[in-house]
């Protein structure tokens, strides 16, 4: 897994909506040796073997500073960036937004015929510090990537009927 | 825009992952009439008009019951019910998975040829009242569908640069 391969998805994928073209998923790709070691430390039990040994890992994260460039990503409302002065609703659309992004990206990663293992049992704020010390990022899904192996896969687990979906 | 026509887009969908199967999303599709009426009222004054007009809207919801579903959608682990006994973290973990599968969703939608317009300008506590009473259900995102119009689309806005979303 290069980083120009997840760049490729990314290129993928960046055209899916978001609110006012906010765009706030940032990513961080931790390879093995020294970045990854820091990384498990924060992953839960279950999770710590499988993410030592993916080829990569992508920490997927909502950037609650998104408002600053929407004078150059939605030029036509000058007042888009005061529009989300308020931080507690600011980082509520940062988190909402990034996670569309996050469905977007799963899907760019798999449609590139690659496996991606999500993660959400992670604790996010040692997490936070141990990587986006001074920004204000927040880690909201850990994503093992890589080729899927060989029997990799568990059976598919069942899916809701329509009549449980489709109130 | 038939009500078949959005069950084969979920079909496509389904599959995509969520926490331990959770598959929190559910889809409220409004017609023309009376039912289109009664979620204009809570419509932001910019989103009412194109919400009117559209062929069809879905009002894509959270279930913050969802775990009711997991004795059957993650059977290996007995437990798992249980594990989201918490009300304020079942209902985070609903809002995130089911915001996975709105992206998820979208996309569908939009590889299916038809074009969905998604809006957060609303008042979603005035449509859960209006439509889920007794149910545990969290609006989450508005979107209009049908078949894309000509000359419909704006210009596409700028997207963020590698440099501001690998971290």
């Amino acid at each position: 897994m290069t980083d120009a391969q997840v760049a490729a998805i990314y290129d993928l994928v960046k055209f899916a909506p978001t609110a006012m073209n906010t765009q706030p998923l940032r990513i961080l790709l931790v390879r093995a040796g020294e970045p990854r070691e820091r990384l498990l430390k924060h992953m839960a039990d279950g999770n710590r073997d499988k993410t030592a040994n993916a080829p990569l890992v992508a920490v997927l994260a909502a950037d609650t500073d998104f408002h600053d460039h929407l004078p150059r990503t939605f030029p036509h409302f000058p007042g888009a960036r005061d529009a989300f002065a308020d931080d507690a609703a600011r980082e509520q659309a940062a988190k909402f937004n990034a996670t569309l992004q996050i469905g977007y990206f799963l899907l760019g990663v798999r449609a590139a015929g690659l496996a991606a293992g999500p993660m959400g049992g992670f604790d996010a704020e040692g997490l936070d510090r141990e990587f986006f010390e001074g920004r204000d990022l927040k880690s909201l899904l850990v994503v093992n990537l890589g080729k899927p192996a060989e029997n990799a896969w568990f059976d598919r687990l069942p899916r809701l009927d329509h009549a449980d979906v489709f109130v």
